[in-house]
């Protein structure tokens, strides 16, 4: 590893084509630790891509029901150079003794609500929202979406995530994990204090019951993957009442869930008609 | 969900192209929760396929430096309607009291060392094997452990992992998570008997600092991606002397450390010459 910058490492590769060698300089994507602080009790370590580690720790948090919004937020303070974030809220509470042991380990992180939680708190989450989106909107939104996964487009190797709303992408980011990348876009609409809700969660990754579950918390109706659900994930978005589009590539996508919120020509003619 | 069948579940889907919608039979990943329990202490419940969790528990334990080898199991029971694998060692050590509270959350799992227990048993894993791979041999190998990923070909969800040596793939497994398609492979190693050591590792997902280190911990030389790595990975698999390579695809590969292990036409020639 000789040069960094960015969310990215530039180091020295063999590339092998066939049977030539040719040696070269590469990109590849940056993997460090970040060390979550809530209220001066250590939480969780997360590896991470080493950007926006303010957006990523409040968007844990936010994940893992420690914060629920600005207003209770005191101070963010990150120390980029060791990869540490202090979250601070009024409030002052101390996590519960068994949030770090009780965490799951998953697909993905091991991060947010267990499935045991999940179903016990179905109820809360369950979600009645009228917000829709045409086909053409996700086909427009999929593509802008994927021109900006700058970090993927030269490492092969990130996660991308954004809320949208029908017409545009309003917060982006990217990380080497797909929770991370979901962390960072809710910690953002948290530590900006833009609403969620009636919006649409886009991803670049699978869409495993965890990532149902963040999807959930945020209280956003749709989710958008350009990859595959699991069954678990398409059980959970049906007990949320969360409408759930998987391989969304090109001009194709496959509902899961709640299909009433996409809307194809005919269910435009037929609302308009109605 | 209507019906079930070896780590797949069929359902129901809106399949939409351009703005005709239909509907279909879907077949998508199955995600369930597989809890560990280790001589009588439940250690972590993982989110995962649910098939061989015998392996995956095994392979797990042994990321965990719980387990060693088949020598030291007792006994391992599965209850596979409920999830659950109890595993008992002949010592019947109980697990650190910190190791799940020490758990790293990674871009993948959480799952196996940390970032500093791994620098600081660099030492410990630092690999010295003379095993070597024809760049033909990979090119076999990738071709075949592509074909052979079923679960990835029907849901485009699943992750494939393999142990391989020079001319074959020698145990095979598939998972929703790529932490846990490792440890389903190394488990069946351990639970075998089989040797790792001098052998490769072929996985289809990413590198990060944890494949690396399960890589490192069972003492396979080279490990093979289809996908990319991070510069984390990259500087461990420097540190552990394991030969890392990306990008496995078609005729082609980047190898990120110490290339002596893949042998180009050249380097045989010059061997042979030497």
């Amino acid at each position: 590893v000789t040069k960094m910058s960015g969310g990215t490492s530039r180091l020295e590769v063999e590339r092998i084509s066939g049977d030539r060698v040719e040696r070269l300089q590469d990109v590849v994507i940056k993997e460090r630790p970040a060390t979550v602080i809530f209220n001066d009790i250590e939480l969780a370590t997360l590896m991470c891509t080493p950007k926006d580690l303010d957006r990523l720790a409040v968007g844990f948090l936010f994940a893992e029901g420690l914060v629920t919004g600005k207003k209770e937020i005191k101070k963010v303070v990150v120390d980029d150079a060791d990869g540490v974030v202090w979250v601070y809220t009024k409030n002052a509470q101390k996590p519960p003794a068994d949030s770090v042991a009780r965490r799951f380990i998953t697909t993905g992180c091991g991060k947010g609500l267990t499935f045991v939680d999940a179903s016990q708190r179905g109820g809360d989450l369950r979600l009645r929202s009228d917000a829709s989106i045409p086909v053409s909107a996700i086909h427009a939104l999929m593509k802008e979406f994927l021109s900006r996964s700058r970090l993927h487009k030269i490492t092969g190797g990130a996660h991308s995530a954004a809320l949208c709303n029908s017409k545009e992408i309003l917060v982006f980011n990217e990380d080497i994990g797909r929770h991370s990348a979901i962390d960072k876009v809710v910690g953002e609409c948290i530590l900006k204090g833009m609403r969620m809700k009636d919006r649409f969660l886009v991803t670049s990754g699978r869409i495993s019951s965890e990532i149902l579950i963040k999807a959930a918390r945020s209280r956003v109706p749709v989710i958008i993957s350009k990859s595959a659900p699991t069954d678990l994930a398409v059980r959970l978005a049906g007990d949320f009442g969360i409408t759930l589009v998987g391989f969304a590539r090109g001009q194709r996508m496959n509902v899961y869930s709640n299909g009433r919120r996409i809307l194809t020509k005919a269910r435009i003619t037929r609302k308009t008609q109605g």
